[in-house]
């Protein structure tokens, strides 16, 4: 512990250090952070000066600049995670490129045995509906089968490693085999397999990356990541969460032609349902979409 | 005229090369390009594969990307413009990060005698509504009185640059004065002066440039360049930016207060503005913007 | 082909399209490009406009901007490639952050049952000396045992993608088994896996990824996609390249305490190996650096 | 004051808060930090793991990373500053693209009556040699007359700007004249006049920041800012910032053609200045730079 004269968020201060599970082996862990929903209100008020005036409170201010896209003062606060993951996590994840990493090199040290078996519960047949995810159902018994078979595939994947870097000099080709480097043989390990990062990153990006890796078209996978780093923003800005929630993840965007049919049933007092969509240039899917959105 | 195998929009090709006036002294001028509609869909089936099957033709496909934001593809378009624009609007402009830029220097060269000087009927009260605009109208006496203010504050400016410089040998100072370095003298001039430079940018990042620049917010001045880009764009990649207008210019984004208000109002069969918007946490603004968007 | 108003370099023109092989099943494919060295010498000249008049031919203008870091004008070209490359390859690659990439999605599509083995004479053991490379030799016995078992551990992991997708509607697991998502059963597949994407960049960007991944510290296999990229650019911009060997990849950087030692010996007209280099400040391996670099 | 678990450097908190002068009425101020040189350190050893053990100190490794270019480690710190700067500066500042910036808003808010009036030593003519650059002197009457001179222009450009304002309801134009809005009048303003941002940045790019504008080449008033900014990154990372001297600041590259030249007088045993500099394909400024350089 040391005196610091930093904007500080006591919240966030406790769970410092904390590696918060995710995954069978991951983790998140809150590193270092920079800034508060404060430093965001400050650098906002730098910019907007007068205009702020009007918008005497915190939170009114957070949301206004949320509702109308001012995402740079958003990208004064600043957090380090370190982030246990497997590879194909990783390789999702890095596609945000407004971000610092500093990765586990498996060039200078060899990879622990670690890999990603998805819980029986999380596994489920490939969707017809969604091109890009999974849907349904598995009987307990198929669960089963597939977890083991990927634990016995990667139990053999990592002892193909061992054997290719021969650390254990256990006999396996000559018997002067000096074994092969350690970038030539973590080919064979699959990207399953458990890396580590540092990532650090500003609140704007860490938003963005939220906005689409805690939706639900994201795989499951890099979801629970998601929602853990959800948490922590709650507790690091909590206003400025509560801004994204409302404005962002629970947001819904109408295109010009839904607008056009809403607009048209809100005038004549006609259900949206009764309209036919092709005459407002709509698809099937958008008009459901349209539906999902506005009838509760 | 060369012969090319790379993908090339004829109607773009027309363009190539003319400067596009903007402004009293602007212009926008196309220098090259990468890329098409076709560019776009062809590094999106890369990526989805088997999921774009399904939509078959292209503009479909383009619609898909951009309504739910994979916008990757956008990115395999680049556009290079060669921009003449007051120093003001580059200050706005250059905020945009992801792009290329090489701008004339006045460290290196002496700067023209070209100033913007608004159109009369373009000037106007500052906005009491909108901290960041105008509104309302000017008298044409005060109009013409404010452009003579203007026009001669620039010429005394452009006098004292050029005594500064002392490019003419005129005698100023002493008489062996031998003037001062091009990056001291250019401190004088105005933010009305006009630049040049070389913009080059993604098709994506140019959206989203677009979204900003040609919105009703932005200053009038940077509104009238992205007006001519959006023509450009148009004719460049006529389903992109069909498909932009539909899903980002004129869409609209309803806050998760202002959908639930307006899906009480469409269960309940009663007009949106009998609610009391308080009850749904929603301010006076965010409720009468509901009703801009949702009542025609 | 199309006639076009756009620079053009006829020697890429004639690769265009065509896959240049790398590594077993790998290949580079220009698939577009803008710019062409003149292209960065007009940009230069926009910007430094005067300055620039001295300098009166291109290769000369070219050499000047690269010598003095002036980097924004080689911005102004721009190169999109098709790269089919093995994953692990493809995780060094992507750390490459300024440039655009749309990747093959094992998420909406099947992964096909290409893996990457090294050529045996590639394969070495750990350099003990270089903690993140290879060095020394392996027996041919040892090196073929080695490929034979990444051979067999490739064919079990793609059989057992198969299984789990249950694309072959084969008997596994029970007879109803549904298989699983396609984004969870890749999960198995190791990283030699090929993945494919199309990378656009801008040349600046790309001599920064050629210089580290051209280097003799880059993993061998990233390096023959440098190796082949860098016949790419030479073809494409012969200037620049040309500039960028002579003050990149050719060139020496000496730190303080090198030109420290360095000037005391041409000073003092003795042998550099003669002085004692504790007394300036460098480590064993700074001095033999500096040896190896102006001894020759 | 608050108690934090974070990384903490005592001598910049001393800092914190204070504004250090530049130029005649501008300023560098810590808002705040992120990361010390152990931050680097540490996210260095998560990399190259093994291959760090070697270099057991934190100073040797530092070093180590700056000498191989390893920059990932030093963007796991990160700074925030608020900057009083001129308008002409803050154009120079904004070419560096990965950093975070709230500038203040002459659209929202009203500009002081600040504006950079050079020191009358820091002014001299243009120089004949650097086409961007000042070289010689001025007559103190000569640089009087001259200072003077900006000083009757800017006052007379803020006059216009509060007139066409009319925030002081003067009459001016007609009785009614309501004043234009704040984003057009400060078009007339010149860019000397003072802006002020919050700028975040981490330190690999604040160093890269730095290398440009701590140089002898860069502007005297943007390098007056980057000396500011040198004193508190030493304050800030002694051991990083003692390795970006040696490595970086004080370093000299030489090309291919230079080496060629000084290993041929190391081999022969000649003076460097003895040899026919076109038959190394050198030119007469580059022979220059490298004679300059070895020979002290």
């Amino acid at each position: 512990m040391a005196m610091t004269k930093r904007a500080t968020s006591p919240a966030l201060e406790a769970l410092l250090g904390t590696a918060l599970p995710v995954l069978d082996h991951g983790f998140v862990r809150v590193v270092d952070y920079m800034g508060d929903d404060e430093a965001i209100e400050q650098a906002a008020r730098v910019s907007y000066g007068a205009a702020t005036r009007a918008v005497r409170e915190r939170r009114g201010l957070l949301r206004y600049l949320m509702r109308h896209w001012h995402t740079s003062p958003f990208e004064m606060c600043e957090i380090k995670l370190h982030v246990k993951l497997p590879i194909f996590v990783a390789r999702q994840w890095i596609r945000h490129r407004t971000a610092n990493v500093n990765e586990y090199s498996a060039r200078y040290s060899v990879l622990a045995n670690e890999f990603y078996i998805p819980n029986p519960g999380d596994l489920a047949p490939q969707s017809t509906d969604n091109k890009q995810g999974r849907a349904g159902e598995l009987s307990h018994r198929d669960a089963m089968e597939v977890t083991n078979a990927m634990w016995e595939h990667h139990n053999n994947s990592y002892a193909l490693y061992r054997q290719l870097l021969n650390e254990d000099k256990l006999r396996w080709s000559s018997e002067e085999f000096p074994g092969i480097a350690r970038e030539s043989a973590r080919s064979v390990l699959p990207t399953s397999t458990y890396t580590e990062w540092f990532w650090k990153v500003d609140a704007k990006n860490l938003l963005d990356f939220l906005r689409l890796r805690a939706d639900s078209h994201a795989q499951l996978e890099i979801r629970r990541y998601a929602e853990v780093i959800s948490e922590i923003v709650e507790t690091w800005l909590p206003l400025t969460f509560e801004a994204f929630q409302d404005y962002r993840m629970n947001a819904v965007t109408l295109s010009a032609q839904q607008l056009d049919l809403l607009q048209t049933a809100l005038r004549e007092g006609l259900p949206i349902a009764g309209y036919d969509f092709e005459e407002f240039n709509l698809t099937k899917r958008e008009r459901d979409d349209l539906l999902a959105a506005v009838i509760r």
